[in-house]
């Protein structure tokens, strides 16, 4: 295994803002938007924010100079970007690298908004914070093979995301080479995370995914004060891409390292849904079919969709709280055409509604072997709407919307961002947010902070 | 596999201390007072420990209600803990659980001590605390039968110690059942730490350790305020016991709970060095030879223990550092005999003295089958001394000084912390913090803090 670690810290402590490509960086501000304002919603409707927040605040979240998304009080770098990566993560809203199989904002970005903060970073090492810590945290997940990495039992997010965190804080305060070593090799102790939250549907799904943001933050702190690292932690014998896959890809970390980019390759939820739903609810929008006008409603999936989306039936078919509405193709088709979109207002406003309910039981879905064969390259469906006059509607969706074959554009942030965050900021205030979030470059971290406050 | 995970929640959530014999308190105070002893000490000596404190610092230990050993200033319960749990461990001089094959107080009694300050928990609540973490984390060690478990690379103290500190923290503050399964379930996001720190022997081998008191503080912490944790964390299909090992034992994890005491096998180094280093350097104090008059000491041991102690011959024959020395079977011999012991404070005296280096020179480390047939039930050594007369002295220690079968007297216990803590908290201070741990039950926690301050 060649040595990997010492070429993504070299990476991370060189890089430089001339160095990425403009777009790269463009890319990054859009995700950076995208992370922070499911944050701020994510902190006023969370189901697990207030107990997230008592039990930190117990434990000892102490007060310092770093912003929690919608929060009023500031508070220690570690706490702040543990509890915006939560966060991010709380509504299951962010973003998605397929091939990582991992969200990659939802570790890096608060790693690096809370180190900028407290060391007071200007926006050029921001940005260059984001832009490391998602190559690292994306190059890491597929080095780590996702289905071999999944065999052993871990959470991708949380275990490739501290690495990830840490090196988005690392560059942010400028670590020597040398010291971002040591904090890659502090970051293995806290690499963990396992996928039991699926057992019973668990917040430490997000938890664990902030735990790696913090865990990220003190490594690189640790490593600035002198603290010494595991050598090799990535390559390692007991380092990461040892212990927790069966069959690492390691060449995968550093292949085309500052010349191909990662960040590019990430992809945005237009729809507050498992990205499973999305191809098939793009498809339904397109169709623009009016709700009475249905028979039923054909959805083809790959095996891995059906189990996140059409499985278990009997909870799924008729979702009655939010996190069971999103994982449900029924409840989400019949929404789409419904509502005419899906958007994180409409749950509370469509689950258990009779007419959402009736349409839910025309939806079936069924095993395609077409959609199979594109998996995991892609996340297609293909969709038939039977109607009542007997004609039938057809849609491939290969590659569903927000992918990086769809990304959307900047008006479509902002109106993912407005739709978050109006409730919270106010229309002022969302317009100061993605003004902050998409300039960040220009203005620096701190506005960005001051405009994920409320006012 | 049964159902674990609720039967340790009921067995931590139950527990009173009228239900636990007066001999398994006694000797959770006999440990407390070791592992805050070694504690104090290492904030001192600790090669670490600058650095420790400056990136807990930088990255946000907060103030609050909790004591780190020899500090002057007081954190939130978290930090406390966590750098606690680190400077136990930091001397590695701290106490062994053979069959867990893990440092057992390091992260329980620091867990459990930063709880009891922060909810101003009594005595008795306390060391129920810390049997309660001893209990779940020796049987949770056990369970993961620990060749198994290195040989995924996890480090036990690590590992087993998150559930450990867990159940400390969750008594102290008096968890129900569930909120104490919730807490289990969250613990289980912060299960890691791998072996890589054995490439350069880094200081995450403490840490992380440390991480595990810090991450049990905040699991209890979080359940409390109603988080909600994976369910099955330790049985389930993607829990400790399946993620972390290979071949895990499940009922050793439940067995005999509440009537067979783990606390009561727990042993202690009486010499501040690697435990397989003990029984020679047992044997060799008994001999009381002169070691002018010595011509070859000849050690045998297990395959394990001279990996840990005979190996690698160059850097260790002629130990030139305290870590080094700790795990150096000639530089220990030959202290040994012109030392007359091994303490803490010989080290700078000693390392690089070239009658130790001479004397080192004589010692020979081989492979003794008698010694390996006894290995890992017992740490065993045969030495053999050949005197310059020609003369041969032999012995065969089967179980080092400080294991449960020859466990110190209360005598010992104080010897050692003064022998610690003198330099650093006086005359008066070694007897007020004596006295302190070992009437933890009636005294409370506070006066045991209040004694771990530097005045």
């Amino acid at each position: 295994m060649a040595e990997i670690t010492g070429k993504l810290a070299e990476f991370v402590s060189t890089l430089q803002a001339e160095g990425i490509p403009r777009t790269v960086r463009d890319r990054a501000a859009l995700l950076t938007l995208d992370a922070v304002a499911i944050a701020v919603r994510a902190m006023h409707d969370g189901d697990s924010t207030p107990s997230l927040l008592a039990g930190f605040r117990d434990a000892g979240a102490g007060p310092g100079p770093c912003t929690v998304a919608g929060h009023g009080t500031r508070l220690a770098p570690a706490a702040a970007a543990g509890l915006n990566g939560a966060l991010v993560h709380t509504l299951d809203f962010d973003d998605t690298h397929i091939g990582a199989s991992a969200h990659i904002t939802a570790p890096v970005v608060p790693a690096a908004l809370a180190t900028a903060e407290a060391v007071d970073a200007d926006g050029e090492a921001t940005i260059v914070g984001i832009v490391a810590g998602m190559e690292v945290m994306a190059r890491l997940g597929r080095a780590l093979v996702p289905p071999r990495h999944y065999a052993r039992g871990y959470h991708p997010t949380a275990t490739s995301g501290v690495f990830g965190a840490t090196a988005a804080a690392g560059a942010v305060m400028g670590l020597s080479a040398e010291q971002m070593t040591d904090a890659f090799g502090i970051a293995l102790s806290s690499a963990g995370g396992t996928l039991q939250f699926h057992a019973n549907g668990a917040w430490t799904k997000r938890l664990q995914v902030g735990l790696a943001a913090e865990a990220g933050v003190r490594a690189a702190f640790l490593a600035r004060a002198g603290f010494r690292g595991a050598a090799e932690p990535i390559e390692g014998e007991r380092g990461l891409l040892r212990v927790f896959t069966d069959a690492p890809e390691p060449g995968l970390a550093v292949k085309n390292l500052g010349t191909e980019w990662e960040t590019l390759e990430i992809g945005v939820k237009p729809y507050p849904a498992c990205r499973f739903a999305h191809a098939a609810i793009d498809a339904l929008l397109d169709m623009r079919v009016d709700a009475g006008d249905v028979r039923s409603i054909h959805v083809g999936l790959s095996r891995k969709a059906i189990a996140a989306v059409g499985e278990p039936e009997a909870r799924k078919r008729h979702a009655r709280n939010t996190v069971d509405a999103q994982f449900s193709m029924y409840f989400l088709a019949a929404a789409a055409l419904i509502a005419g979109g899906v958007r994180w207002d409409d749950y509370p406003r469509l689950i258990a509604q009779p007419e959402i309910d009736a349409l839910a039981d025309k939806v079936q879905v069924w095993h395609d072997t077409a959609i199979e064969a594109l998996y995991p390259r892609r996340m297609a469906a293909s969709v038939r709407v039977v109607l009542s006059d007997g004609r039938e509607l057809d849609r491939v969706v290969e590659s569903p919307s927000g992918e990086p074959d769809r990304f959307p554009d900047e008006a479509a942030f902002r109106q993912k961002a407005e739709m978050l965050t109006a409730p919270v900021l106010g229309d002022a205030g969302v317009e100061r947010l993605c003004d902050a979030a998409l300039a960040l470059e220009r203005v620096g971290p701190q506005a960005l902070a001051a405009a994920m406050r409320p006012v």
